[in-house]
């Protein structure tokens, strides 16, 4: 969580940060220097429809703005974003996976109505990316990857301080690249083309991974925990890595192997400067012995691949907003287009 | 080549643009619809350095603001292109390997001096891609990504009508991105990393896939050339594929299916609605059956791999400009910065 910056210490004029996932929808309230000035989260409801969420959204937004005792003028605009497909330029929710009840909805337009303020849409990872830029890991960067590493591989691309929302609205679709050209190249266990990255470093390849190691009879201490009915995760490889386990280690950093190849693939087409890791598979972070074994892992692959000079001028690091980069980025995105 | 527009049927203002390459160096003088006025390739003369060659430049337009009987009031700016690496933003030339004798070189302001105007540089195949973007096969879409397919494998991204440099000024690599991730992937044979597209869908590359499938024995009209003492190269490729050759057509549609597992890894990166292909390796392109072949392989694999509504929504195309899209992009650079 970020923390909650008093409003004599803010800067304005004020934006409505809001982000859209299957299960809760985070609001916040952000300066013009990206300080979040309130913050809460409300349960999506998916099955009441995007309609309700917003209206709900919007008594969110009133609550905050009177119990701060902010003047409702200093509000300009506001950003969301929500999971794709979408047409970005239309405003238009296509059909998200995980928001089934929210097919081909005016999203913009109808959170405009709800606020009274112009609204920028985008992509949930697209604003993700722009809050790790605009505050986060990349915020001395012209531009960045983030990379969401969660049950896929999600990702959203600055250039040059510009979302690259692509001209199908599915810019920077980063898990969708493909490592592996062989026709025998590992599929995604949720779908997805063979030999693509999400198919090798999302939480869902490494524990198939792992399970197909232990299958084949290779020994390790996932093995009594499996037996003993817990599910196989990246929390519980990264648990028994730290105990010594070799071959949960090993499953973590082959991952980070096809993420150093995936991310040369990036920084070439790119350049950016930045490559933020984000999402919930990050092994403990940069506090963690895991986490820092599997960060060093991409930076080395990454060195012994790219072209020297994008090397000495490339920063990879984990994101340091967490959960916030989405609210944030949104808000930001909104300050862009009406600030 | 392009046609030459009279001066009486242009729309002013006029653009200088300059295309040098290792042998020749290419200047036109381009109106504001990317019509070509007048035009002229010179020797580059490497080994005399830069300044000489920036200097008969200069003479070049000179003549031909004369001859033309244009004013030269009407010139607004110029546009160079060269060979990386370089320092875009710096307008510094850097250390190219075709160029050895201009290592380090302020080209920018040194041909503004020449030319008394303000002058844009940009990356040869950047350039090349803002040409095709302007006038030429992506002049309809918001973006695109040319790659040029010579010796090796060039590139250049335009998103929403803006050249992706890159912080480092190397954007766009596109030849770079790994395309095979295994340990024992192909190398490029003329340098670059292993599994990198060039290693596949370079020239270079075809003609040693050719070899090697030779020298394990396969049947093919190649080897009588070849043992006649002819160089193996793609467009022997070309000519025996056509006439019936089986390994030339394999290698041939074997390099447009990695090509086209590249496309799908840049597009979902980018999303430009456009991918084009130039550079001399286009099998005599969609004029005749093996250069349809290639393109149709290519759209093949893209369309099997990428997401559906991408692939409804992106061109496959050859480029039209040939080697005229590099001092038209020049002019349209230096259009877009300062027009």
């Amino acid at each position: 969580m970020q923390p909650i910056t008093p409003l004599e210490n803010s800067q304005r004029p004020y934006f409505v940060g809001v982000d859209v996932g299957g299960t809760n929808t985070k609001i916040g309230l952000v300066d013009n220097q990206g300080q979040t000035l309130a913050y809460e989260s409300i349960p999506t409801n998916e099955e009441a429809g995007p309609g309700d969420c917003l209206e709900r959204t919007a008594d969110c937004v009133d609550r905050m703005v009177t119990s701060l005792g902010m003047a409702r003028s200093d509000l300009k605009a506001a950003g969301i974003g929500t999971p794709g497909p979408m047409n970005i330029p239309e405003g238009m929710i296509h059909d998200p996976t995980n928001l089934p009840h929210w097919r081909f909805f005016p999203i913009r337009d109808r959170l405009s109505e709800c606020l009274s303020l112009p609204v920028a849409f985008n992509n949930d990872a697209n604003v993700a990316a722009y809050g790790e830029f605009w505050i986060g890991s990349g915020r001395d960067a012209r531009g960045l990857i983030l990379l969401t590493l969660g049950t896929g591989v999600g990702g959203g691309i600055i250039v040059d301080g510009v979302v690259v929302e692509g001209v199908n609205s599915f810019g920077a679709e980063c898990g969708h690249i493909i490592v592996d050209s062989r026709p025998d190249a590992r599929l995604c266990v949720w779908g997805g083309g063979r030999g693509e990255l999400e198919a090798y470093a999302s939480a869902s390849a490494l524990a198939e991974r792992a399970k197909e190691l232990l299958a084949a009879g290779r020994p390790s201490s996932l093995a009594e925990r499996v037996a003993a009915g817990e599910t196989l995760s990246t929390l519980m490889l990264s648990e028994e890595a730290e105990q010594g386990d070799a071959l949960s280690l090993e499953v973590i950093l082959e991952a980070a192997t096809y993420l150093g190849v995936g991310i040369v693939t990036l920084v070439h087409t790119i350049d950016p400067g930045a490559v933020i890791l984000g999402g919930a598979m990050d092994f403990g972070g940069r506090d963690a012995p895991v986490g820092r074994q599997f960060l060093q892992r991409v930076q080395e692959v990454f060195a012994s691949r790219a072209f020297d000079i994008v090397v000495r001028n490339t920063v990879i690091d984990y994101a340091s907003l967490g959960g916030d980069a989405g609210y944030i980025g949104a808000a930001g995105v909104a300050r862009a287009r009406f600030g």
